[in-house]
């Protein structure tokens, strides 16, 4: 099986899978906010916490605005759109199988009714 | 902010963020198989796709019954609910939000009207 060119689906999933990088982005759903103001409540140095933004900036999940020397980080929801379709797909493929399978059946015991 | 106890959650998205990982679920989504039946397609030795499996099954994603020396192996769709869940609630915040926004550019629209 080919493996597809699904780059962008590894970052996402990636960049999901640490806690501390969740609670940034809940923290960003909320409200928009500077890294200095990100790093206060994570208990963690400045570079810890800019490492992180810098993962979910390259998996499409937080967009920074620099303005002089401000930078404000924003929560990008549309980068989780792939990982839903992706979820979506699977959860199709499964419940197409589970509806073909209900249908043969239903066929069964309509053919056992008639025997 | 304190870390929550997902571990559930990092093992679930560090297990989707391979893309051979999500290739046999995938294949399982459409059918259960045998782990030597997985190997075939995957161009890879017997040990690698055992591990990935292994990896999944600890993910809860893949489900394996053991009848004699064969091993079958189902894909689990409950695994993935967890994920879902975590993405609507961002999406959830990230929404209340905008309609907030919406409300308070409405209400000053209104009153700059009555002015």
């Amino acid at each position: 099986m080919p493996r597809p060119p699904d780059e962008a689906l590894n970052r996402t999933l990636l960049a999901l899978s640490d806690p501390t990088r969740r609670a940034i982005l809940r923290r960003l759903a909320d409200r928009d906010a500077r890294v200095t103001d990100l790093a206060v409540p994570f208990d963690m140095s400045l570079a810890a916490v800019s490492k992180h933004i810098r993962v979910l900036e390259r998996a499409g999940l937080v967009r920074r605005t620099v303005t002089g020397r401000e930078h404000r980080l924003a929560f990008d929801a549309g980068g989780l759109v792939p990982v839903s379709e992706w979820i979506a797909a699977q959860r199709g493929v499964w419940e197409r199988r589970l509806d073909a399978l209900e249908a043969v059946l239903v066929k069964r015991r309509v053919a056992h009714r008639k025997a």
